[in-house]
């Protein structure tokens, strides 16, 4: 029985897990600057979240601030990375080296950040047997032969809109289990699997919209 | 006086809005599999919102479905379409041609929907001069220089943490109204200018952690 660490694990909401990384980029830069505390006033101002939120989501990590001398900064930095779990790698495949996968394969800041892709998977003979970006690309039907020996549990998922519910069943019926999806299609899993949508052209029509009615 | 148009270009919330993309992806898998309408009931079961809260959303659009028939696939497509603002191609800049950046300037999919990048910046001799996916690349230098002649007013942000501040009130000096910020930091803008946040390492983060408490 280990009641705080039960707390620790399970009962972040989801607002504060998506506030946690702003801290955590704006730490750094204060660490970079040489700071070696920091308050929560101080946290507030540059990134406009209020004070007594950001205590509250750090008090939510067991993290709490010495009076008149704020947090240590250091090992907040590493509290955030650690629980955020960017300090360590894990592996993934990627279902669709279109447009945007391709980009992806490009993106060596995944790998910065503890997510590493190990292949590509596709149906497309122009990009099969390539490799980009360091990282080979298979045809799909290579996929399940390789689930057998393999123990990667996240999958990215960027093919076409029309093709994403039954690659996402691929993904799982080979032990995927959690999909980051970046189509726009609202793909239905079994409840146990972890499912993060990033609709990159969701948030470009976002700004459309606002622009045009500014 | 227009009130309609008022309440159209106005008071769409950004839940709202944030829906739309995921029902126009639906209607257009529909439409090539056929079907030419649709009922709010089906797109319900297809996507998991409600179909009153379709309903409510599209009523928002003007649009309404007819009784027992639902809605015409084929106008509703071009009723979103053109109000998510896919129907035109707007151009942009974008700052910092990093790994994110560069995997950017290499994603097709953003011009089919619209955007269309026509020119990367940045401070690294590595990268300027080259052309990425036919998109030449500046040093950020040149870039208030082109303020005079252009007229473009979305920006991208792609530049480190670090930089992230400093190169957006640039972009701003330099006449960009929309900043779509790719960085984890929580950038300070005037009033007037749109800024979208899209913070994929964020969403990774997610992932780690759902995962975890699984």
């Amino acid at each position: 029985m280990e009641p705080t660490k039960m707390m620790e694990t399970e009962r972040i909401p989801e607002p504060t897990l998506r506030r946690l990384p702003w801290y955590l980029a704006y730490l750094k830069l204060a660490a970079d600057q040489g700071e070696n505390f920091i308050s929560s006033t101080q946290i507030a101002r540059a990134i406009n979240v209020s004070a007594s939120q950001i205590a509250k989501d750090l008090s939510l990590l067991n993290v709490s601030g010495k009076t008149r001398v704020g947090y240590d900064v250091k090992s907040l930095i590493e509290v955030l990375e650690d629980f955020l779990g960017f300090r360590q790698t894990r592996q993934a495949y990627l279902f669709g080296v279109g447009n945007l996968g391709g980009a992806l394969l490009h993106d060596k800041g995944l790998s910065q950040y503890g997510l590493e892709i190990v292949a590509g998977f596709d149906v497309n003979p122009a990009v099969i047997g390539q490799t980009i970006n360091g990282i080979p690309v298979y045809h799909i039907d290579e996929y399940p032969a390789m689930r057998t020996t393999s123990s990667i549990c996240i999958g990215i998922l960027t093919v076409p809109v029309e093709k994403a519910q039954a690659v996402a069943e691929c993904m799982v019926a080979g032990g995927i289990k959690a999909v980051w999806n970046f189509t726009p299609f609202r793909i239905h899993m079994p409840e146990n699997i972890v499912v993060q949508n990033t609709s990159i052209y969701a948030h470009m029509a976002l700004i459309f919209n606002r622009l045009e009615r500014r």
